[in-house]
């Protein structure tokens, strides 16, 4: 295992600033070199932008941030480092020259990754002396939410090198993807590359504008390629017979327009300017700034869309993020419920989210009921049901609740909720739970709730486990001193 | 205004088949020609699929199915039908022939589209008498989900025909978008070869195998082409310097690659049973129908999340999706409420969704609430508090809500609500709602629930404008004789 407690940045642009805050979200320290005058600035944008789009991406518990420090050198940055992420300008002698300097001052078992989209790995590595912890680490923009990193070694990097890299960008939500052998610009960006010039010829020669070229992409098969790539959807386009059939099929009638448009077009003045036109036509008066929220809002649906997938198991970039969600969990320090604290539990922070809210931008009615569940998942969770207690067969059901809306709550609020726990007995447990806007600490919307301990293959209550029962005991007793909530045993419409 | 109420599809594999369901599932009357022996069969197939998907994607009223009936010549099929499509294999002299038979029998206003991913309409208009009339109208797997119509004319389409043709796909919920010049492969299928002649290079070369290809591409780019596209994205990655800027940064870096690897590879039967050999291992067993059913619910899912984009506007497919159900609403027979009737009022007929399920397949807690929002707006609905209503500055806000539940929803199970009203003032709304396992009519939840009549810009109660009042009155009164439903008045806990 590696675990990283230490990551180096070198270089701190767009994508070195979006590795800082993968790290530092994921509760590594960072030291950070970019001598760039405005490095501070640029690596604080890109740190905000990664932290909006985590508090819509996940409830789970994210471990206190790791430490920003930035150093005056290279040598200074990777002290101590267990991984170092180059990431400084795409050009050959600048980077062995960052890279040797890294490879004098690193510790010896340290990762050393490249952001480079292009350049070899073997070449990167050269003149390093020790080059067989060396590869490149390539990722895609936004780096923050973007869970992709191509792992491709160089002739002198050692197989220990990228398995243990594989595991290492676990830790921080992502997932390493193992290239076989080094070619310039590897495998994802040789796919871009490839539509790219396509694309540009379709263009150049007016067969349709930026938007038409976009609008076919999205409305079809980019909606294809968010969950299954390129071949896994031809499998499926084959039918029963399968990829031989597809390929005898296609492969043939495919054929022909390949041999059309394979020369490089000339990206001159001309083109720069027409597509610069009409992209501005196409962005409507959209900052970057706005296309950027607009982008992050829907990667992060599109994610959660794919953790539902394949039947509430997850498919994909989804049960990617379901597995990092697993690990913040188990590794998060268990909140103490204080048995001696005699106020609510503060069960969980979270914003309201894109996808919560309606064409008015208020948090949707059932979006509420969202968060009480996750709030007593959370209560759950300290009484000790947890996943394994689950998967043991027992579980705790909701079985009645009784909501009150007091407050509008809009997009991007910081929202926490509370839990206090009424009455219990073997079987049953009585809570309260209320979720406050963070910035007024009013209320905005209270749920009393009666859960019933279940053995969940007989589908029938059964007492919980002593275990359980002990934990449930101490909170209730420490909240039996607590005023009864406003609210608790009202019936709809009943006056006050 | 081109709406239509009969459509030809001459040729029923899996894309005819489709576009056969797209009408059908828009209320309009389908003639299929299809002298393939297992047509019925494999149309039939595509139907079931396409109302699954539609079961999941959509709570809007569908209109009354159209009717399909089957044809013995193509001449008997375009009879009185607005629309013809023709979907028949892609060898030229054959649509040829299709395309006269079509064009001697087809009323002289009827639109003509092809299915073609590669011949050029000027091709397939050459010998037609009304060619003005013919153009490419070009879907993607699965036609019955994926949106995108690429429409493209020939020489001798007039531009009146494919205005008409844009407005018509609307219709069955697909965007049209007009390619402005005819080039084979058009716009897509040319992206697609693209990607996929360089696909083959890194497979045959032995880069990375299949699965790695698509995981690089579902874990990265593939999220972002789902809701930009490419120029869009790029125009965000050239910051606020714009997409000239990008331009400049990035073309000539991009530049060397692409002078690589434009030759075609040899799809030889190496390479067939290479590719054939990673897929089967990539697919781990799972069958062609199950990767289907993930697919379809993936793409549901991620045009749900694309439909909360932009704050809730929108973005995409979501937004096209949107717009076809505001039309849905628009056009539905609205269910009579008849005021004589005691009995509580059907609203929402539903499928519990993929995304709707925890791992263990059961539907989670929240959506349970979804589903009675969903029940509340459609009352709402039928006492005038439509979208226009709620334009002009008035609604209903919930305000508090008890539910109980009753039993357990499954991925798949077909779901309706009923929905009573208890009593009403003239800003105060108690209704009582239901939801029902459709297979077994038995309850699976209850919510009781306040909704109060609010000037929505003052945020404030006041009373409804009275043509609502009305329409509340005459329902209540006849809810007035019903039994008052178990369970209405609880507090939570309360002993039965």
């Amino acid at each position: 295992m590696t675990k990283i407690t230490k990551a180096a940045c070198i270089g701190g642009g767009v994508i070195g600033g979006a590795w800082a805050a993968r790290f530092i979200l994921a509760g590594v320290d960072v030291n950070m070199f970019d001598p760039h005058p405005e490095a501070k600035r640029i690596i604080g944008e890109v740190m905000a932008n990664a932290e909006r789009a985590y508090a819509m991406l996940t409830m789970a518990p994210l471990p206190k941030k790791g430490a920003l420090t930035f150093c005056n050198s290279i040598e200074e940055a990777v002290q101590n480092a267990e991984w170092i992420q180059e990431s400084v300008p795409e050009r050959l002698a600048l980077k062995r020259g960052v890279l040797t300097e890294i490879d004098a001052a690193a510790s010896p078992d340290a990762l050393i990754g490249s952001s480079t989209s292009g350049l070899m790995p073997s070449d990167l590595q050269a003149e390093m002396k020790h080059p067989e912890r060396m590869f490149v680490a390539h990722p895609y923009n936004p780096v923050y939410l973007l869970p992709l990193v191509e792992l491709v070694g160089g002739k002198k990097t050692s197989k220990e090198t990228i398995a243990r890299a594989g595991v290492a960008v676990e830790q921080i939500g992502m997932k390493g993807v193992v290239i076989a052998k080094e070619i310039e610009a590897f495998v994802g960006d040789r796919l871009l590359e490839a539509l790219w010039r396509e694309a540009l010829w379709l263009i150049q020669d007016d067969i349709c504008d930026t938007e038409t070229l976009d609008n076919v992409m999205r409305y079809s098969f980019g909606m294809r390629w968010a969950q299954m790539g390129l071949f896994e959807t031809y499998r499926i386009a084959g039918g029963e017979a399968g990829m031989r059939h597809f390929l005898a099929q296609f492969g043939p009638c495919l054929k022909w327009p390949w041999t059309k448009f394979t020369d490089v077009v000339d990206l001159d003045d001309a083109l720069v300017e027409k597509i610069g036109a009409q992209s501005d036509e196409q962005a409507a008066g959209r900052s970057i700034r706005e296309l950027e929220r607009i982008r992050d809002e829907n990667l992060v649906g599109i994610m959660h869309a794919l953790k539902s997938g394949d039947g509430g198991k997850g498919w994909g970039a989804g049960k990617l993020l379901a597995e990092f969600e697993q690990r913040l969990w188990a590794n998060a320090e268990k909140p103490q419920a204080d048995p001696g604290q005699a106020e609510p539990i503060r069960i969980l922070d979270t914003k309201v989210n894109a996808a919560w809210v309606d064409y008015n931008g208020h948090m949707t009615e059932h979006r509420y009921l969202q968060v009480f569940g996750d709030t007593s998942d959370g209560l759950l969770r300290l009484i000790g049901v947890d996943l394994d207690y689950v998967k043991n067969g027992h579980s705790y059901y909701t079985v009645e609740t009784h909501i009150r809306n007091l407050g509008e709550a809009r997009l991007g609020d910081a929202l926490y909720s509370t839990c206090q726990i009424l009455s219990h007995d073997e079987k049953r447990l009585h809570i309260f739970s209320t979720i406050y806007n963070a910035a007024s600490s009013e209320p905005v919307a209270t749920a009393e709730q009666m859960l019933l301990h279940v053995d969940s293959k007989a589908s029938k209550a059964v007492p919980a486990l002593p275990e359980v029962i002990g934990k449930v005991k101490a909170i209730a007793e420490a909240h039996a001193t607590l005023p009864k909530p406003e609210g608790v045993g009202r019936s709809v419409g009943q006056r006050r």
